[in-house]
């Protein structure tokens, strides 16, 4: 043993993972977690954290990043700008979407969007293949060579009038899907309610910001989940339900996995944290609140938070989908836009943890392991990233240490993104990522990012476990199986 | 009291409704029932009822009659035939569909029919209006003028690729069922669903009859109905589940009712009395035993009934839609047709009150009066046809006289429709319609049939205590109505 | 035809069963209804119905009639005061108790109540065999043969300390029921948690009446119903749940009923028009609406009526059980007596039809022929009164006249039980039984009694159809019953 | 750093924690885990674990050890037999019970458990304090106590005659229990159902082993976990719910976390891997596979295999009870035994995790994570043994290295405690604990035992999380906690 074996020792902090919670230093070799324990030898460099947590580098698995929406915007963030923003928040890894629109390659799409990542990307990165054009084309030739280079998870829409697939659309991707064997993850809402209860809202002369909740109405989630469910069971197929906002959403995907349905689900962090109180602001502020699915009441949030402690919803993510609030974002349509013409999202990549931590460690709702578990593990395992998601040995040293003491009130300039806003404004929130690393570089220190843009890495996963079939087809689709 | 005050006593049987059983004459004058009693005043005509049951004439309110398919093909039956066979099955009352086809006007379509079934019907009718063009002109022009000449149902398919309505007009449909005060009748299955797996069996070389049973998956019902039931929930709109096939499905139909949805639900006589396997016959045989939703197993069978009887499913229709065994029928696509190619549909408006009182009444499942609640009453009360569905004093004098120890061995020449073979075929039941009378006239005595064509009379109905909107729309809906 | 073949002629009214409403006359020969018709020959006697409704009489299937309670207090009534106060209130049959103590021979018992019945009742009656000492002696001898002499329906409590019987006991008592074909109807709450609660609110202090509601825990019911349930689907033996009260208990009703249980349940007037509120009187007033289980909030009256709606819960009762505001009854323990000490149950039979057909009928929730079903034709059918519990020919001339534009305010004056005060005191209704037949005598009319005490009949009554097992035991109990 | 840091290193293998799999080498210094990092140290001892699995020992909370039952059997294991046999099978830490009969002293019943536990104990242990006589000295005075002292889950029977508590008794227990900061364990069985199925089975002549499953009926189970969920949610109080075995069970234990009770639940191994028909072997044979509740069918196996991955199962115990196949065990009531005398239990704690890794792991049924959690680590989280359920820094080092290609014959021969049978007898298993580590030190060795009787320690803990009420009482209880 020479001196030094250790690059890096985190020394002295409390380290967690999902299931354990302990006293230990955390020895960083190259790139790697090399040991865990008490007393070990020096590093090659050291940093100390005593009185600090040091965790598992957040895993956000929904992030919108220099993607091209349906209607031709931009959203603000290039993969430089996101990426920073996620690595101050404490998050290393983050999964994007290649986002084919109609009449896109999807191949071309991969490489474009790789060619952008590449360039900017802070931390590791990887892609949901997001299908607007399911043909043929896209489902028999592209996908399985997409999922068989380390894209393997497929992204769909059920509304959005240029982006929804229909129902034997949909089919037909979970079937490729199967085939190739990777997650489908599912916008889950119906297009037809929310289309004709915009319509009716707007004949009434309801153009406010306030009326984006109730155009999306709550039945719309519930009832796409339960139809994806039913796509899902009789194809075998494993789908990924993203951000449930309603108490009856959640409920659904508690009946459907119940009854044997191997479907996962997430919510966000807006819908723990914001109601469509939020929307009902003067002018066109509420602005910055709007995402789809809307934020809703309290109850649900109950209703999730809940879910989360049952196992219902697996995973927290952050949706980020930023709009700065001028013409290029959020009011593209001009200056005095209805709700149906301002650009829906919001940032959310770098609060994420900071907010979760503040609500499940400072304030203790559900603890340490299991925020460990929701924002890192949980995804590492669902979207197969071995390597990440925890501190262990031969994992990648993608760490956080966290002070639990540090107050920090929210505002603009606290935020890292392109957005230029924070939907989380004021708010104080307790206990904050002061370092952080990726594969064992320092990417966050003492307030400055110290990784530079490109040094974040594409991460090929296949579908594993999460994707495999239950083994439980439908008796239907058990004749197509032979 | 002059002599004879009655046209008619039906004199010495037992008189079933719905909620009651007793011996007791029947007196007829005009066309309405006058008395109900014992020792009744000798009638212008008796007819001996000792031993028999006198029963309110059925009321089938799913039958296709001179219909026209989607894509061409007139079904088997004309007014005078379909409603013969209504009437010597114990039948006299029947709701057939004025069906629009995309491009038709509504008011048209309706005189059309209204023309067939004035020079045809033997029995009484009304119309569900049958939707497959959901324009602004047919929704907010000729459905309310047509609800409000007595035509308080629409019928919406959510499959058949050329009739069904996607999503947001099925919410057109409801909201303008809603402002005119009519129920809407929904046949829910899963469109993308049916036509996927239709595809793949194709694809798999799989095209006898017997696969038209997998190619509508389970699921395509149960999730059907779910979207239906959270549309009904959302607008605060009653439908009517049309031919509930499945386990699944009825199960969806009690949790929607269980949770405030105002939804009604019917189940078909073959549903209760075929499965699948009837399907499975050499060569084309099985084409007889194909409609949509297909029939299904004994375990469905068994679900039905108990929903039956718990009050899930409040009628049993006949969905009465005969084709020939030939090239103008069910083999319309040539000699060789995949089970895609066959003519969907059986006859059934005849044989729906044998086979129904044979296993209620002469087996006793669920007994006499819950056996004239299914078939009659409820769809009298559902439908609001007031004057129809029980003997009672003032209601038209529709009657059944069944000898309830008749056998018959059922064959294509007990039946009278235009089909020219009755899915029941070799079946014996007992009980038997022996006489018949639509409002006061005799239809059919000794076998034979004794009213004209054209005698039956278009019955104009307002939508009634069914339509009514429960008062419990969503939050969403809410901000519309003010 | 002799003249005058009808004793009596109600003659003009609106004639309404279970399933239907008619303008018609209603004619009498003798005790029964002979004629139901238009333009009915005159009777021997004629009675103007224009404007009213012609009802059956209710059948109130839950009375405490002069009957012992387990602490020796007497309830006020006598039959004469009792059935005298059911006939004003429009109900022409009652159910009583003959109720077993522990150590009392159950023969005995029933003779006892049939002197006391014989001599005082004014409208017809049965008895539910109340048991509190399932002993082989009761179960093997007794039961058996009362259930063979008319006594076809047992009754057990599942708490008080005195009258309960425990788990084994109920299942001896169900497997009795099964032998003799009879129905066991059942008071479900949980004794350890009513007894568990009372001490605890008594070591706090709390002894006013409205800690009477939180003495008997929510779930004491539910958790009751759901025993009950599981005992009775394991034994395959009909069960009738007595006087829901709660949201969650209806609930456990409807989901036992989903899953095949043979459970039928009802709710009682309390139930659905008061609130715990009442019990927070000054004093001790609130013992007025003190009964057990306790009435509870608006949010389990909506609960409760949508369960009637949907047929989880078929009847309405009263469990009348009046008690004198003094020390013979509400008082008998003192002057200040802490809410465990004031005698539970309230005066109900008389005004229970009032005050449904108030809001059933006047202000229309769920109609007028659900209005006779809940009150009259369901209990008839379900303990088994053939001759009871509609206007039919051959029934019983059993008959309500209803005039229903009069408004009558509620008060002690207007009531004929013993106990001296009504807890509706002050509500006004609309609608009002002002004549009331009983086999075709006059009870009641121009508000004076018009028949003898002893009038009355006792009615004996096998099992029927309700108390027929399903055919669907478990598998254990399928090892005993081959 | 001086060299040889630890004392012992376990290198080379793949270690598993709830939510990690790595290659690492284990550092072990006194009797915690030291360090876990690739390339450590060498020890003063080294184990070669390459191409073997590094454990967490398991954890067995559900042991009956040297405990005299009711009837004054005593089991056949001594503290020395059965925690041997629970280290030869990798379980490193029991749960035993202090297991109070009536008329006994809850504070003299620990100690004299602690003494033979003292004297004979190989592994760590702790007490669920068995509660049959829920006195006010016990519960007020010796069960404050000794939770206080580190016996922090108290056990009562809902069934068993000499046992069980009743529902106010059960009450009681949890209240004294939330007082206290204790967690409870239920066996939950409804004992009369239980009582009177004994009684018919017999009356009707069926006494072989093989009747010991239906006179458990399946709905004693659910009904019992459904009533002690209803008291759980009133009084908010945390409970455990023992041995799961049914389908329906499972499904309670669904439904009530859904609704928000604080409940966890265990199934234990003979429910996954045998069925009734184990009991149906010539003779009294049957009496070696005799539980309760009695091993079911493999429908219910299925639905406790899913339930185990929804989570709604937490834990797999052994539920250890082991009798000999003599007049001092099984067959103390004589020769010719009904079912209703042979004792019950079978033994287990060897054999837990040998079968469940060979399901787990070897057949890979979900998986090696899930392994861990469900044998060791959620057992220590839930019942509160911070050092224990993982390979973590500080955590105590109980380790078992599994050899996974080992394939061994189940015989009577290769376990260890006393009752000198399996119920494995003859299955193969793949996967086996060669080296077993209790707080540092050798347990079990090339087959030998190392340790000493009496070196095994007694583990206080006190409720942590999972006995902490959830802030959800019901309003009634609300009530008493101001």
């Amino acid at each position: 043993m020479s001196e030094a074996p250790y690059d890096l020792v985190i020394r002295g902090g409390t380290v967690a993972t999902a299931s354990d919670v302990m006293e230990a230093d955390v020895a960083i070799a190259g790139q790697e977690i090399a040991a865990i324990g008490r007393g070990l030898p020096k590093g090659a460099r050291e940093i100390d954290a005593g009185g600090k947590l040091v965790l598992p580098g957040g895993i956000d698995p929904h992030c919108h990043i220099e993607q091209l929406s349906a209607n031709g915007l931009l959203n603000a963030d290039t993969w430089q700008s996101a990426t920073t923003a996620a690595a101050f928040g404490g998050t290393t890894t983050v999964i994007a979407f290649a986002a084919q629109h109609r009449g896109m390659a999807m191949k071309q799409v991969v490489e474009d969007y790789q060619a952008l990542a590449k360039a900017g990307a802070v931390v590791d990165y990887a892609y949901h293949l997001a299908i607007a054009n399911p043909t043929e084309e896209t489902l028999k030739g592209d996908v399985p060579d997409l999922v068989a280079t380390g894209h393997s998870s497929l992204k769909v829409f059920m509304t959005y009038d240029r982006l929804k697939v229909d129902d034997e659309e949909l089919l037909d991707v979970l079937w490729a899907a199967r085939k190739s064997g990777a997650l489908v993850c599912v916008h889950c809402e119906n297009n037809g309610m929310i289309s004709w209860m915009g319509k009716r809202l707007l004949e009434k002369g309801f153009t406010h910001p306030k009326y984006h909740a109730p155009s999306h109405p709550r039945a719309a989630e519930a009832e796409a989940i339960e139809r994806l469910a039913w796509a899902s069971q009789t194809l075998d197929q494993p789908v990924m339900v993203f951000h449930v906002s309603t108490a009856e959403g959640a409920e659904v995907v508690r009946r459907a996995r119940g009854r044997g349905v191997k479907l996962f689900a997430e919510t966000c962090t807006q819908y723990l944290f914001m109601t469509a109180a939020d929307l009902d602001k003067p002018g066109l502020d509420g602005a910055r609140w709007m995402c789809s699915p809307p934020i809703r009441t309290e109850r649900d949030q109950e209703a999730l938070w809940r879910a989360l402690e049952l196992g219902d919803l697996q995973i927290v993510s952050s949706d980020h989908a930023p709009y700065k609030l001028d013409e290029t974002g959020k009011f593209s349509a001009g200056p005095s836009p209805s709700f149906k013409q301002i650009a829906n999202g919001m940032p959310g990549v770098e609060l994420r943890l900071p907010v979760m931590f503040d609500a499940m460690v400072s304030k203790g709702r559900l603890g340490l392991n299991k925020f460990v578990e929701l924002t890192s593990t949980a995804p590492a395992r669902i979207y197969n990233l071995p390597n990440k998601g925890s501190i262990a040995i031969g994992a990648d040293a993608d760490i956080a240490i966290w002070n639990p003491d540090r107050e920090v009130t929210i505002g603009a300039e606290t935020v890292h993104d392109a957005s230029g806003y924070t939907p989380y404004d004021g708010r104080i929130v307790r206990g904050w990522p002061e370092t952080v690393l990726g594969r064992g570089r320092i990417l966050v220190e003492d307030g400055r990012l110290a990784a530079e843009p490109g040094s974040g890495r594409f991460l090929p996963r296949d579908g594993g476990e999460a994707a495999r079939p239950a083994g439980r087809p439908s008796a239907e689709v058990a004749l197509l199986l032979d």
